[in-house]
């Protein structure tokens, strides 16, 4: 039985028209699924308007007390109940979740070192309530989880959204034959002088995209996570705009 | 069988020492619990920061597009899902929810007449999933509503917790003896010129202080509300900081 793992980040959130077309097609996936988002603009104008300055490292936010409002504000609240209601308007049953509803995703605070990233989260396969996310999904109900976890002490955590869809799609590929899509606007990994995304990439190639700055920011934790969840038995992963397979 | 649903408002959830000792004995409350929460400070807060003006009317704040927004992260997602880190912490297992989430409060936009409130919803008994509710109770999961609901058309709306906390009171009054507890930081309806609240208040004596503005704003769907659910069968209505009987 398939179970098809949606990851969503800025670049499909932020634009409505891709939006629209993503929720269609994922709506008419007749697989068993999961939807999880990661945050967009929003919360960096928020930030911005409020006058919180964003710091990033290696695609990654440091959060602080402030900015962990802010993402729990805008992910958990704002993105998250209107991925909902729009997936309602569409006559589809979702729950959206944090980690710490139903303790369904407990993570652990990283350790401050080498970088101290703040208020964020880490996970292991442990992490995951499997009997928990599998009985909404028995009930015909699409589990729609934000970036937000929470350690075991209740203390709310910003976590990588590629990172929550991979490490879902590893403890769920011992139940199902996990299909693991990172949905974004490119059609995969390009090459500067080339509109083409590469057709394959191979993990020594990506080392070496990596190590020249070709490929940086959000991309790295994303094909880190990738190449992770292929090692660990996932039947396959996707980063494209349609179904570009790395 | 009996079902605690408990509804606390900004004057808890803004104040962290009147929080915590709730939250300490809500979750020492022994019987099947519902947690239904309000706004607090913070919205007003963030709309007064983002200098969107906010709007009242009779207790009830008129909701525009931004106004909608900023409820919706606040509501939703920073106090909804502080509220579940919280309880997490005290090793309960609870679960953060909109109307929107597994279509569990389905409400309607309310007529624009004779005020016209904007996205706010209004519920009817059918309202409420009180299968899909009474499930996560049966789970031993403590469900914790925010006053975000969602129509049938996937209109995110912002609705009352009072009213949330009463209709819920009177879908699952059917199944349990439901005691509904509305807590706040006084001990209940107080006249002018006394700090000693009301023992007993009739609906008579309601309406005339309602006529004089002694009762006024935010208390008056309060009441409205509780004086609704008893006459509809639920066993017992709690206004205050303790327990005093309406």
């Amino acid at each position: 039985m398939y179970l098809d793992i949606f990851k969503i980040g800025g670049n499909v959130i932020d634009d409505p028209e891709t939006l629209q077309h993503f929720l269609d097609t994922f709506c008419n996936c007749p697989e068993r699924k999961i939807l999880v988002h990661g945050g967009g603009v929003m919360a960096t104008d928020l930030a911005q308007r409020l006058e919180i300055p964003v710091q990033m490292q290696e695609g990654r936010r440091i959060t602080d007390e402030q900015t962990l409002r802010i993402a729990v504000m805008v992910y958990a609240g704002w993105i998250n109940k209107s991925l909902v209601a729009a997936l309602t308007a569409r006559n589809c049953r979702a729950q959206g979740l944090s980690g710490a509803d139903g303790k369904c995703i407990i993570s652990r605070k990283r350790e401050p070192h080498p970088v101290d990233y703040g208020l964020a989260g880490d996970l292991t396969p442990e992490s995951i309530d499997v009997l928990f996310i599998d009985n909404l999904i028995n009930q015909n109900i699409i589990p729609v989880f934000c970036p937000i976890t929470c350690s075991r002490e209740g203390q709310l955590l910003n976590t990588n959204a590629d990172t929550i869809a991979s490490v879902l799609a590893l403890s769920f590929s011992q139940k199902y034959k996990v299909r693991l899509r990172y949905i974004f606007d490119r059609e995969g990994v390009t090459c500067p002088g080339s509109d083409k995304p590469l057709s394959l990439l191979s993990s020594r190639q990506y080392q070496e995209l990596r190590r020249k700055g070709i490929i940086y920011g959000g991309m790295i934790p994303k094909i880190d996570n990738a190449l992770e969840a292929l090692k660990s038995g996932i039947e396959e992963v996707y980063i494209g705009k349609t179904s570009v397979q790395l």
